[in-house]
């Protein structure tokens, strides 16, 4: 059974190895209440994951960790336990997906662990995890549903309540449940006044649909870009805990939190992966009833690949109307690009690709479109420039 | 004169102001050393700025601060006034460039600063400003030539010798000088053993090319995206202070800063500006001689605009390899562009956009050629897909 002790004791053990992350305010990103942010995208290994796989590690006799660790993960926890066995110089070997983040593989490897890429998805990876612990007798190390794992992740609820004392409400995204089980215990534990709210991807919101109820819900599939929670069903253990301990679980769309993690950068200068971003989104999009309150988020995780982010500011800046594509109808004849440039150029959008093509069946022979990306301020420039190019007698699909 | 009594009263006076920002491990930049990073972008306002700025509006008496304040900045040095000035109840009146990003402008604006932009670039707002001190008898507050200033932003220098003591060396990025030379007087009080090494870029290198001469190097012009630190002259008082306490002033190039950029981004889960970055890259990129030193890089800011941002991106996945355009020339006939798209499937690489032209004047009347942009997993993985390409009969432009 899950106790203070056991996470004081994580505490303890965690010292030397998990960074006590900042608690930094957070006051452009949710006017409406005082918002602060616990960075657990500046742990190190870039997520949460280190403090329970280290704690799991570290309550292993000698003999155990003679035969090594597995663990499966789709990518933080891999790094978690790759880090933490290294720390204790024990073999690890880990299964990932073969669709799992290049990046994340890559950084998995540099902490020196045996990588097994497994066909199929992370289920594949957890069943082939499971039969290299059995054949080899190795310790597997759960990403969620186990006392050690929780207790270690529940030290980023003791270090909440000794950062921010008067905080009243904290929120925590949700995968398998192993990070909102061991905050909500803790903060209980310190202050049970102060409320504690899981958020998932409603994409995958097997939590959010198992709480408080008799059964687990489990999910056919899940969708969302959010990979470090994208699971199918609750653990045991952590369902029992949250039904316990924690006040609601909501759930964010992917928009919501992709429009998180560009403001988490914007303002904040933070990055944030999906699953990291949840619990800000879930506050700036109202999900939860905290105006006037002093909350404090957990960001989870900040590894993200590039080429993802890349795709989250294109698709916010697009949102905001700060980047915009047009495809303009013109008629082919000499001086019509120019005259929309100059239009363009006089609004003060910078343009940043053009393409020009002939028209379709139904258009006049001498029909082209002329598609024009460009930068601008905001919505209201935006329109301003549409107004000026219809004014001008142009015409927009 | 500076002191350390006036650093050590900036640093009261700015205690429940200023954040004392985290110094976070970061092993993965530059692995030939022990580099941490005192993460000033994580500061409010996202820069180092608001300490010099309040140290600063602090000092005036009463009379003063009630006819206002005045400053003229292209960026950060504005929100750090706007910020202390609405700190203190005192009307401030910001000049800026007509050029400055605009989502520098609006977060100034949100501050409740009087904004006013100025024709022209950072020297015209500069005049302007003067001229407004001089006909309103509101106090000018200089970005940096001052000692009140200078003594706020060697807070950052104090909290390092605090946070991290056995530092050998601080790098430190540097425009006019207020940081570096704040910085440099306060780390040799407390250690003179202690390096301090300032980094410009290199194209506004004008503190570099002054550095330990008679008379100051004014720059005709200044070109770097870094705008944070793009400065034509150094500061009198800054000049003398660099000559005195900083041992040597290095530049960066764009790209280098770039690179920084992005490796922050991905390995650290912290966004930077250029100029907050060109520490970091003068590490990386071996500009000072740190091999097996316990080194500090001061990353000085994170205001830069997403849509640089997601430019550095880019451009940082080119030279890696991460993103290719390949442009392929075919003969216009059914089946090519499934023979091409097959083999990239194949080899694993993500499709992201595709164009398809007719050839020009030299070429076949039926050539033709494809242009596709792709994600890549490195350069190897790169030259693997053109490899295959011109295996399989394919020329490559």
């Amino acid at each position: 059974m899950l106790s203070f002790d056991m996470i004081h004791a994580a505490g303890r053990t965690l010292r030397d190895v998990a960074r006590k992350t900042d608690i930094i305010v957070a006051p452009g990103l949710a006017p409406a209440c005082d918002l602060r942010l616990k960075t657990e995208n500046l742990q190190r290994t870039g997520a949460f994951k280190i403090r329970g796989a280290y704690n799991k590690i570290a309550s292993l006799g000698e003999a155990e960790r003679a035969k090594g660790v597995v663990a499966c993960s789709a990518g933080n926890h891999a790094q978690g336990v790759a880090l933490a066995a290294s720390r204790f110089g024990v073999n690890a070997t880990l299964f990932l997906p073969l669709a799992a983040p290049i990046s994340k593989i890559e950084a998995t490897r540099r902490y020196g662990a045996d990588i097994r890429l497994s066909e199929g998805v992370y289920d594949d990876a957890y069943e082939e995890a499971v039969a290299h612990a059995r054949d080899t007798g190795a310790a597997f190390i759960h990403p969620f549903d186990d006392e050690c794992v929780i207790a270690g992740q529940a030290t980023v609820g003791t270090e909440i309540m000794e950062q921010f004392p008067d905080v009243d409400a904290v929120v925590v995204p949700v995968g398998g449940g192993g990070l909102v089980s061991g905050v909500a215990f803790a903060v209980k534990a310190l202050n049970p006044k102060c409320a504690v709210y899981g958020v998932q991807a409603a994409g995958a919101d097997s939590m959010a649909r198992s709480f408080r109820r008799k059964e687990p819900f489990c999910a056919d599939a899940v969708s969302t870009f959010a990979d470090g929670i994208a699971v199918k069903i609750p653990g045991k253990l952590t369902k029992a805990l949250c039904d316990q301990y924690v006040d609601d679980v909501v759930t964010v769309s992917d928009d919501e939190t992709a429009a998180a993690i560009l403001s988490m950068m914007e303002t904040q200068k933070l990055v944030s992966e999906g699953a990291g971003a949840v619990a800000v989104a879930a506050v700036m999009f109202g999900k939860i009833a905290v105006g006037g309150k002093k909350v404090c988020a957990v960001v989870s995780g900040g590894n993200i690949d590039v080429n993802i982010l890349s795709r989250v500011i294109n698709r916010g800046l697009l949102k905001a109307g700060r980047l915009t594509s047009l495809t303009i109808e013109l008629t082919d004849k000499p001086g019509q690009l120019m005259a929309v440039s100059a239009l363009i150029a006089k609004e003060g959008a910078n343009v940043i690709r053009v393409h020009y093509t002939p028209g379709g069946e139904n258009m006049d022979i001498n029909g082209c479109f002329l598609n024009i990306s460009m930068e601008t301020r905001d919505r209201d420039h935006l329109e301003r420039i549409k107004t000026a190019l219809r004014g001008a007698g142009f015409t927009m699909c």
